[in-house]
């Protein structure tokens, strides 16, 4: 089932669409986004990670992460069908997960769910979701802008070495798939300097500047590129890689040339913000081809 | 051409061993090894690496990183038809080699070996000493004692979930085998904590240790596995990967379960000082099958 713009007299009503929110920027985006087109929103924000200001502007009822029976039954109340997932979310510990009733019966499941990578969590939770009669959307099928955009993003160009390194990341994140690790790789030349595992791109990043600092990493200045792209056969509604600015300023301090994501496959809450601190620091930024 | 412990009459002399030492106890052990087996050594410690405590004892003569000609010239000299690789050098910089007469004309070849991973590097670097008459053999071959062997090592035994971590380990080695990246990861039940790249093994498990103390991998006490295999297709002879003590206190402060090696493919200078720090820490060590 296709989903256009303006639904066909035929398609059901999505009705009022529920955003389970992390923290950052996206879910404000999305929200904003929904609203834009019509819809109703409700939205579910979860202590400890989404923020104050950006969700208690809209109708909402604060959640706990791993309380599942709550959640849902705070969703029917308010007639959401649709459901989406924005925002960061750390992988939560087991023990801190506020089960009850409704979750209960999940635990098993749960616990298989924590054994893999981020992926499998997520895609677990998702099939929950599913099987209690929600339907799962992308945040990026709610808010299309938040989809890098190929090609040359900003007013520095990328040298053909850099796109070949960044086609070489590509490759990486692709051969990493199946072990459901992180997304992200820095490249030098044909060198790998670093993989993101648990950690996060933010401390790979932090890791190459150190590593760059004490000599570890040798490159004339500003060389090496950030590559970000989603994992093959990765559930693209539930968690796409992102950028936000701080990756950005991250990628200058280790000294790198530039950042290049897969287009349409990494999401940015506001990517002229990002492009315009890429040109500051002089930093190419690409959208590149999958 | 197999070489076997006592040389066949009809094969030539292999005459004088060179041994080009880097840092860490390896180049004392394969001179003692070559030593025991008869075999007379002579030692070119690089500057900056190697350390005078462990090659002074030995005809020796002191050398400058990219130096080939002179290095080239002291192996000839001292009757060094056979050379060996030993000892820990960091990937140095282009610009703090110490180019002579000898190298000058290879710096083009050089350049290009700089662009890809460590092993493109070492591999590299191999084909010119053969190119100039001399044949590389691995410190395992010299040193057999060295291969880290198969099986539990130490008084602990992993549990069949440790066991499956680390075969899952290999396979995420294996993967990236093609990208010529660092040949450690860190996997805690089926999930990538984290992959080791320029950084090496002791950085990535300081990082693991950190991640754990701020929360990031939530794990029971004791849990995760370092796993070390060699590349596959990497050349042998010059950069198989190695654990020593060290790397088994990092595991301990990073709170894993044990240490699980490529048995055959991983060298230790003293695998009974290592199983004994192992025993210590509480922490189990083995050897996989390949």
């Amino acid at each position: 089932m296709t989903e256009t713009a303006v639904p066909s007299p035929s398609a059901p009503d999505p009705g009022t669409l529920g955003i389970i929110c992390g923290g950052g920027a996206f879910p404000l985006v999305v929200a904003e986004a929904a609203l834009k087109a019509g819809r109703k929103v409700f939205l579910l924000p979860i202590y400890g990670f989404a923020e104050a200001s950006s969700v208690e502007r809209y109708p909402h009822e604060w959640i706990h992460i791993g309380a599942f029976g709550r959640l849902s039954a705070a969703l029917r109340r308010n007639g959401c069908r649709q459901v989406v997932f924005v925002g960061t979310v750390l992988r939560p510990s087991i023990t801190r997960l506020r089960v009850d009733w409704g979750s209960l019966k999940l635990i098993p499941r749960v616990l298989g769910m924590f054994r893999g990578g981020d992926d499998h969590l997520l895609t677990s939770v998702g099939r929950i979701f599913e099987e209690h009669g929600f339907e799962l959307v992308g945040a990026h099928e709610i808010a299309p802008d938040i989809l890098v955009p190929p090609g040359v993003l900003g007013g520095r160009l990328p040298s053909s070495e850099d796109i070949d390194a960044a086609h070489f990341g590509q490759e990486v994140v692709r051969a990493l798939g199946p072990f459901d690790i992180g997304q992200g790789v820095v490249v030098g030349g044909r060198r790998v300097l670093a993989v993101e595992a648990a950690e996060g791109t933010d401390l790979m990043l932090e890791r190459c500047r150190d590593l760059r600092a004490n000599g570890r990493i040798k490159f004339r200045s500003k060389a090496g590129v950030l590559v970000k792209a989603p994992k093959p056969g990765q559930d693209r509604r539930l968690d796409l890689p992102s950028i936000g600015p701080r990756t950005i300023e991250l990628a200058a301090e280790a000294g790198l040339a530039g950042v290049a994501v897969e287009a349409g496959g990494v999401i940015a809450a506001n990517i002229e913000d990002i492009v315009r601190i890429a040109d500051e620091k002089g930093l190419f930024i690409i959208g590149l081809d999958r």
